[in-house]
């Protein structure tokens, strides 16, 4: 099993998991978008994975011909695992096990919680726009769904869910999947960012994310798209090229309490969005984060609920990681005037 | 010239820099270590780079041979710039100059400061290891020339020293080189640390980092290299494999305050550990980062200065973004064993 350990300065922890180091990774001296023969995440493949935890049936399927649309599995290279587990299937031992040195400024505690895998497609589909607008619903109700079943579980804090698109973005297998990380505690980033959004709030009076996604309707410049129920644009302060953001116009903290109209529309926003970001030069890599409130709170005033696409066209240097500042050579006003004039 | 703007929720800054999409970059669509023929920082092409703003002979040479050891220029493609220098060489407009969208929400303000390249030999050398320990030692002496500098021109708050090297770890250009980013403002990473430094010694009324030094040296589970002055060790919640940190063992918060011995001293820890870092697999990409004070304060109790080494062997996806975690595949116990056990 993992461990968690926390930086003795900074008080933000890091996840020791030695067993993901074995994971496969068909990027490796190869083309990037070779297809893979033995794809785990392809349609009768379903024994390749460890096993199942949920599914959403094919349109029109039936239960009995098991023939699925979405599957949700444990990842088999798990950075957490839930307490009481069997060990993980990587199959390595940890250092961690035998040498490690622990001391009152060196803390670590078992890295528990859940790590699950959320494949999109049964098909070898690599891009977001691959899928229609009515399958990408159904991903984004699966979503919901594992959210709302590990909120109800009581154990833990916070559910990261993520979607890693292409190598540069840290994928290891191109076949369309997300991820799920359930956290014991809710991670320092969402921390500083719940802290500075309840600080706004009380000086303001008002929800800063409302505020923020009505003055980018008003000044038009950085929106991507706009429906009655969704914005998108690229923030004032984009840490990446073509970062764009799609935010509720309707305040909202928790993504899990979405209604299914809702959850329509955005598949709508979203297929839009990741659409014309695909068509961006040479199909570039992206990170997906959807930014939601911790487990433990009743619906918050002060926090609002995204989506985060961060394209990775550029590296992460020695800069960014002394100072914590980016360097982001397209400025948003271009990027969404790109993006909007993109024929998708 | 490029802005800096502040994101409205977490009060950090982002460099909105355009004029860096246009800087040349030799690795793409090329094999990572193909040699260039126009290399701008070899030696016979001083022409290609901007003015020079500072030299050191080559030993045993003469001011009139003008043959250099190391020499620094301004960032081609620079991402700041001093007020009132003329434009940069990048030659791009930017759409910030045009439509940029403000107001009490978003506020902007010129990316003002320097940003200079320390070129740190003559010869097309790709890896720190290709130095010799005198060589590593004139450069660690330009790194103090310049903090001493900038220090001492009054008009900035910090200096971030920092070198990629590879591709992966964004460097543009394979020739060795080193950058120095000169800011208006203490950027949030520091002051984070600095802050948590600060209630550490509060609380403890000890410096946490010789504490580190000291607990790090007894447990020697994770050290890579000892000196009478230095401590090579891979730190208990490293974020990277292979991360690993070089601390002064006397107390001392500021880099460019260091004597003429510890320099060489350092010359040769830093030698001994990248040159084993530089032979773990296939020659990692890395950045190293130099975490010193600010230049407005005195000697400070509390906060210490170090270079970080930073190996990118993987890559930072959804999750390290959504969580401000880091999953990190390698124990440092397992690291220090391996950089230890390298015959360098």
């Amino acid at each position: 099993m993992s461990e968690l350990r926390k930086d003795p300065i900074l008080n933000c922890w890091v996840i020791i998991a030695e067993n993901r180091a074995a994971r496969p990774n068909e990027f490796e001296r190869l083309p990037p978008r070779r297809p893979t023969v033995t794809c785990p995440f392809c349609e009768g493949h379903e024994a390749e994975t460890p096993t199942e935890i949920s599914s959403r049936p094919q349109p029109g399927g039936t239960a009995d011909d098991h023939r699925w649309s979405v599957r949700v599995v444990p990842n088999k290279y798990p950075a957490l695992q839930a307490p009481g587990e069997p060990g993980n299937l990587g199959g390595m031992s940890t250092a961690s096990d035998t040498d490690v040195a622990r001391s009152d400024l060196f803390r670590a505690t078992p890295g528990a919680g859940a790590h699950e895998v959320i494949i999109e497609t049964p098909r070898h589909a690599t891009r977001t726009s691959d899928l229609t607008e009515d399958e990408l619903r159904v991903v984004l109700d699966v979503y919901r769904e594992r959210l709302a079943h590990w909120k109800q579980d009581g154990r833990f804090a916070y559910g990261a869910l993520f979607k890693n698109l292409g190598q540069p973005a840290g994928a290891s297998l191109e076949h369309l999947h997300s991820q799920l990380m359930v956290l014991a505690e809710v991670p320092v980033a969402v921390r500083a960012e719940l802290d500075a959004a309840r600080a706004s709030f009380a000086e303001h009076g008002r929800c800063v994310y409302c505020a923020i996604a009505d003055e980018e309707m008003a000044l038009s410049s950085r929106v991507v798209y706009t429906s009655a129920d969704f914005v998108a644009f690229c923030p004032f302060a984009s840490r990446f090229p073509f970062e764009t953001w799609i935010l509720p116009r309707r305040h909202a903290s928790h993504f899990e309490n979405i209604d299914d109209a809702s959850l329509k529309s955005l598949a709508t926003a979203a297929r839009q969005v990741l659409g014309r970001i695909e068509l961006v030069g040479e199909h570039p890599a992206y990170n997906v984060v959807l930014r939601t409130a911790p487990f433990d709170k009743s619906p918050l005033d002060h926090y609002h609920w995204r989506i985060e696409i961060l394209p990775r066209m550029t590296q992460i240097a020695g800069f960014e990681w002394g100072s914590g500042c980016f360097i982001n050579p397209v400025a948003p006003e271009r990027a969404a005037r790109v993006l909007r004039e993109i024929d998708f």
